[in-house]
């Protein structure tokens, strides 16, 4: 069977056009005019574009004996509802746990998804056996890319003498190294210090890490990284000092990613300040957001090319969850939901407002994902022989963020009450419309893993 | 009839693959596998890339009762043997004289240009005349960029006043300005100084042009299109003060745009010192070459993106157009050749040394040029429905430069001697052979002006 | 007759300690512990530091057939009130007009002072009489700097060549060239626009001059300086844009200075939004106030190094004057009133929020003014053998400032209800004690004319 | 017994004047015209200036068994020698020793001082022993700086941790944190690596120590000092990258001091790839000698003030000790002498050059110094009651640097064979005539230890 899209205007990476999309096995047949095919997507007045990739999910993160609420299932249905058509989760061996277990363990969990996912695997530890299970993990799971935390001191965190010899090894292996950028013994030393004072809110999570702790990481991470001559992904980007910093490694040269996410973009620091527990804690995540300045940083970033990609972080706990910290912040479970909210917001807040263009939204929100987890132009692309990964954007539809209304399994939205202009009309996932003008559709178990190759040496 | 292109790895900005291309008409018509036509060009062995775009040509430009040396037939022909397809030359009205009028000039000069080129539109002076006919040349002539000098003070030299008049114009025509940033009262200062103190050989050039002139008039003239509401085209960047200037204002979201060449890049002040007056007279071009720390900052900028295209400026004067300036360097003319010689030179002192990727490589010699004068994807692009110009680059074929062997016309070229590794087997415009291994097969008059619309309001 | 201060804590730009300072004859003859005197002024919890030098004023400034409100006689009145014991004011010949012409008459304004001053001669237009003038002002009158105005389009602008000129002439004669930093030509343009949409109160005036103008020119100076071989001093630095082109410089070892303004310090933009068209209206100044930011800005430039003196650019227009420019903001005589509040805005805002020490106070507001200006340590010192301006500054002294109680002739102040801490209890010029805890004891003609020196070669 | 001395010209930080200098009892008593007293130094055609202040010494400091070979009599009779009068050397506990048992070691050493000296206290492991201690140490012992090492890893490198913990203890004894700033993981992987890979010998020194590792660990030094509330004071700022991150901490208000070596600022890296090993292995210390773009970096950051002062971190090893590296370029023992050499290097190298003035030559070699240490005016000054350390600088003098007419007890010299025009006539400590034209006249433990106050809460 195909399906053809209809009458829409086409907009990648780099281009804007009139054109027709037809796709047949789930794959992109032809780009062209008066196309047809068994089933037509009427697409007038819309955008067609490469679905979104968000390349920073925790779907069903275990969390002191519970689970982060959204799983692969309600994740990846929050994601096609908002127009992204892939994400890309960690696989995160406890200290000690072997990569291929903890890959084993991110796998079981990955059946009932609505999309195609790819993951990213953690280093938390350091050993002959970890050195070992990356070659595996590179050259046979289709995992190209190893996290690090630089903060999370007594759980994830590595020191530096880890990170550098795993950067290395990335580097023989082809493989990208990513970074949670803040330092971890500051981060503790301060949270010891606003507990201890009494402190024991969410505004002192907010006060416990703030920009100067992640742009000194970011920093670090970056020299390592230049040492072991291997290029660097800074996870969750979120202030004007971290920014700095890749901006600076940027100009010299050096092969380095920003991500800022769409939390950080368009909401502030101010939300800690609200007198309701539940709310500020409900917005708790690591780094915290910001104030405007470093807002306006960010944005600037994304126009110039200083930063490369929008993602969530997204790792949804439900209030419940979240007041296992009543009394003591640093026991709020980090995390705040975004998948369904992403490109929407990003589309009202950034090209409705003129920051960004069509084409910038469709880099930012896929095409740079794509390329540098190394999957283009399988995904991110509207081409022959891509997957038909598609959003059909409708500029002229609106809604206003509401929990009542969200896929998520959770009982609140950080974005409540935004009004957002820019939706889907359809969300295929491999030639599946699973999105249909707010209908869901999807299927559980449609989504695949995707494979990625390693980096080929530069 | 038709053309393909069979075996060979098609490389464009952002991707590498394996794939034919078929071509009819001069227009590509499939990109895919198992293709075949009329003809066939074999590309086992290299790789297959949107033809080559020089931004930045002076043809058979006026000067005191002659011309550049090169024309429209000698220089696309220069242009083709390197594996450029389209060139952009300058329609330079006298003070005083219609824009219109200056059109048509170079519109006569250029029937007998073997590839197709386009036109910038010189600001060399402002009235009501030249405010009105601007409108003339975006809605009817197809031109969409204005080029304005900050130097040559007494000739084309326009005021900040008038900056700020055209800039604004062309925010209201959809144009794009473009700027030779130097700051010509303190040049023609410095000329004046070094010739009173007996300085009158090609190094007192240099002296009388250093990078601070340049820096100073970039930032200058990004002020200035961000007061007026558009973006801004720095034409030959050729230092690390206007380089600075144009990241500032890249960081802060401005829309700008840098154009390194091909001879700043490779090149050094120390041509200059050459005891043979013509050596360094050959060499004299505004801005000078730098040193080699300037040429870091420019391969930095080229890597990161705060530079974006890579330009000859090619205006060639014979040795004996250059001894016009015998016994007073401000009389030398100012200019060198390059047309031939850039992309062979940029892949080898920049892909082969791993400064840049092949992806990078098209982007800055092409496709970047191509969407930033809104020809995209007409030309700069390998896909169905482009112009087909294109360039089989074989990355394995090597030849010393020398004149003894160039299209171009003059008797020297400033890369004698160069090693380049990196060479067209086939460079094609709109589908017709007209390089084959080194020989030259192209048509006087093929090429064709292409028109250029104005940009959409942001 | 001798006196001595006596039980106070000296400060200086580098030091503090406990001493007594004994006076004779104008000038301090001890500095040291229990020194007796005829007269004995007791600083008993107070501070003993250099008397302010306020090195940017303009009393009586000729303004359309009239003059700016403070003559030098309320003027250095109000000065001695807020602890300033010396201003420089400017010697504007207008266009044509000869500078030793323009300074007599300067010199006619100055005989009723009742602190000393001294002259900085504008350079408002250029010729061989002005370069010849030059050297007599600089070897005979005691003038060893000059201001350059690159605003006020069709007055007292000159254009960069004339800067080039001027800047070479001043490094020849061992002078210091200051510049009002402003791009003239685009300011006239967006003065021009906006009157035409009809924007013509008060809040036009900072459209018309935003950052980027004042960052533009400062840039530029900066540049033609280098290329002339000369420091640079630039006036009234108000936002970052300028203060980033400073830092810069310095930072490449070019010798410039910057100087903001206690007004720009402390008040922002927001005061043009005020409904009355008066208070807006009395806030015009050139150039205008700015954000938090480049507030914050100025404040990091001040405690880090890269300012290097405050001052007030006092230019005191009465209402009614101001209402010249009721339905042309562009009439607006520009100018803030500023002398008799620096010090006491300064203490409070930058020594008791602990932004500065009160070692950086002495050297903002006295020291390092007298050192750029070659006075030092003639003045700005407390040391055997300096002149006598003192100000025995008493940190607990606290008012609110009032227009109705100024010295100035105006009837508002800009600062109209900021309380501050931190007062003189005395102030003394060449030894006499001319204000006494708010009581003013100064003698009309008691000013004399500072000589200064022109520079060595460095 | 009084001395005067006479017809020189007094240069200090910030001020040049002729003035004779009367002394008693170790201390200067008068600074003025025609003063006499029962001794008379000559100082015709001489700059009286303070005696230079070495920051950063390594007296008999203890390695593998043996000890540095510039002890305190040694090491001071070559600081008067070049005309520096005070040292302040590091009293360095071993892991798990207490400092005040290490204090007492130093103590024992410094006897035989020909002229002052203080300690700094090193944090060179962490326990509530040391929280006590480092109380003591400043309330009683007269010691207000603490060292902390960011290399040296297994040995005395401190981590974030106790940095942060270090940093904040000094924040409560008015106490200013030093770092010697390299990444300690990173470079101790390098070495492994080189040395795996044959590279032993001592260019591979340099090459385990690149400059990213010290712009990282300054830039992690400055965040976390940031976090602690103090100020920070970076030895031996080497390279560009460091000099960044002071220079953008400075920009944002932090007080952060960086202090270049005289070694830095004149040898370069070439030093390493000399063939014979000796040569090579004797300039070997850490941080490396950088390339001539770091050095310019330096300078112009002594210029422009983002610099502070200038030190020689002297540390002399034979070369019988430095053969101990011999096969392992780890083994190699860090440090260079320097102390005879500083004054007149820097004399020659940045005031006869132009770079600096004489006054900011006072600076950096001895007034910023005390007033940093919070010593000042006792020490650094030229004024009544200051101690009468003074050095008459004849700036005609010249000689050519050589290890066979030095002071220091080692076999070599790093600068051999450089020709320096600017020495000492005359050296005084507290009153004393050490040196005179070059004949050394001091006496063994004339030199006392120099106690310094805590600095109060800003
Ligand atoms: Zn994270
Ligand atoms: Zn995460
Ligand atoms: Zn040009
Ligand atoms: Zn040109
Ligand atoms: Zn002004
Ligand atoms: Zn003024
Ligand atoms: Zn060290
Ligand atoms: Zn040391």
């Amino acid at each position: 069977m195909s399906t053809v899209i209809k009458n829409g205007t086409v907009v990648t990476a780099d281009l804007t056009y009139k054109a027709d999309v037809l796709i047949e096995d789930g794959k992109i047949v032809e780009v062209g005019d008066n196309l047809s095919g068994d089933e037509t997507l009427d697409a007038t007045g819309c955008y067609v574009m490469p679905g979104g990739i968000d390349p920073h999910t925790h779907l069903e993160m275990p969390f002191m004996g519970t689970y982060s609420s959204d799983d692969f299932e309600s994740g990846t249905r929050a994601a096609l509802a908002g127009g992204t058509t892939m994400v890309v989760d960690f696989a995160i061996p406890s200290p000690g746990q072997g990569l291929l277990d903890a890959l084993q363990m991110w796998d079981n969990k990955s059946t009932r998804a609505h999309c195609d996912y790819s993951f990213h695997m953690a280093i938390t530890w350091w050993s002959e056996q970890v050195f070992n299970e990356m070659e595996t993990v590179v050259r046979e799971k289709g995992i190209n890319t190893f996290k690090h935390f630089m903060a999370y001191k007594g759980a994830m965190m590595v020191n530096d003498d880890e990170l550098f010899a795993s950067f290395q090894r990335c580097a023989e292996l082809g493989a990208l190294p990513l970074v949670h950028a803040e330092n971890g013994d500051v981060v503790a030393d301060l949270q010891q210090k606003f507990l201890a004072e009494g402190n024991d809110g969410p505004e002192a999570h907010a006060y416990s890490r703030p920009p100067a702790v992640e742009g000194e990481a970011t920093n670090r991470a970056i020299m390592i990284a230049d040492m072991a001559g291997v290029p660097l992904y800074v996870v969750h980007t979120s202030c004007e000092e971290s920014h700095e910093a890749i901006r600076r490694a940027r100009q010299q040269g050096k092969r380095v990613y920003g991500e800022p996410l769409i939390q950080h973009l368009t909401l502030d620091e101010s939300e800690y300040a609200h007198p309701d527990w539940d709310h500020a804690a409900r917005r708790v995540m690591s780094p915290p957001f910001r104030n405007k300045q470093h807002q306006d940083s960010l944005w600037a970033g994304l126009a110039s090319g200083s930063l490369s990609v929008v993602a969530t972080d997204h790792c949804a706990f439900t209030t419940d969850q979240k007041r296992y910290g009543v009394g003591d912040f640093t026991k709020i479970p980090n995390g705040t939901g975004g998948l369904e909210d992403r490109m929407p917001m990003l589309w009202t807040y950034g090209v409705e407002t003129g920051r960004i263009t069509p084409n910038e939204f469709v880099a930012v929100t896929s095409t740079n994902i794509a390329k540098i987890l190394n999957i283009y132009p399988k995904k991110g692309a509207i081409m022959k022989g891509a997957d038909a990964d598609l959003v059909v954007w409708d500029p002229a539809k609106e809604k206003t963020i509401s929990a009542s209304s969200q896929q998520s399994a959770i009982d609140y939205n950080v974005f409540e009450g935004k009004h957002v202009k820019g939706l889907p009309r359809y969300t295929l996932t491999r030639g599946r419309v699973a999105v249909h003008d707010g209908d869901f559709k999807g299927q559980e178990g449609h989504g695949e893993f995707v494979s990625r190759e390693p980096f080929q040496a530069v």
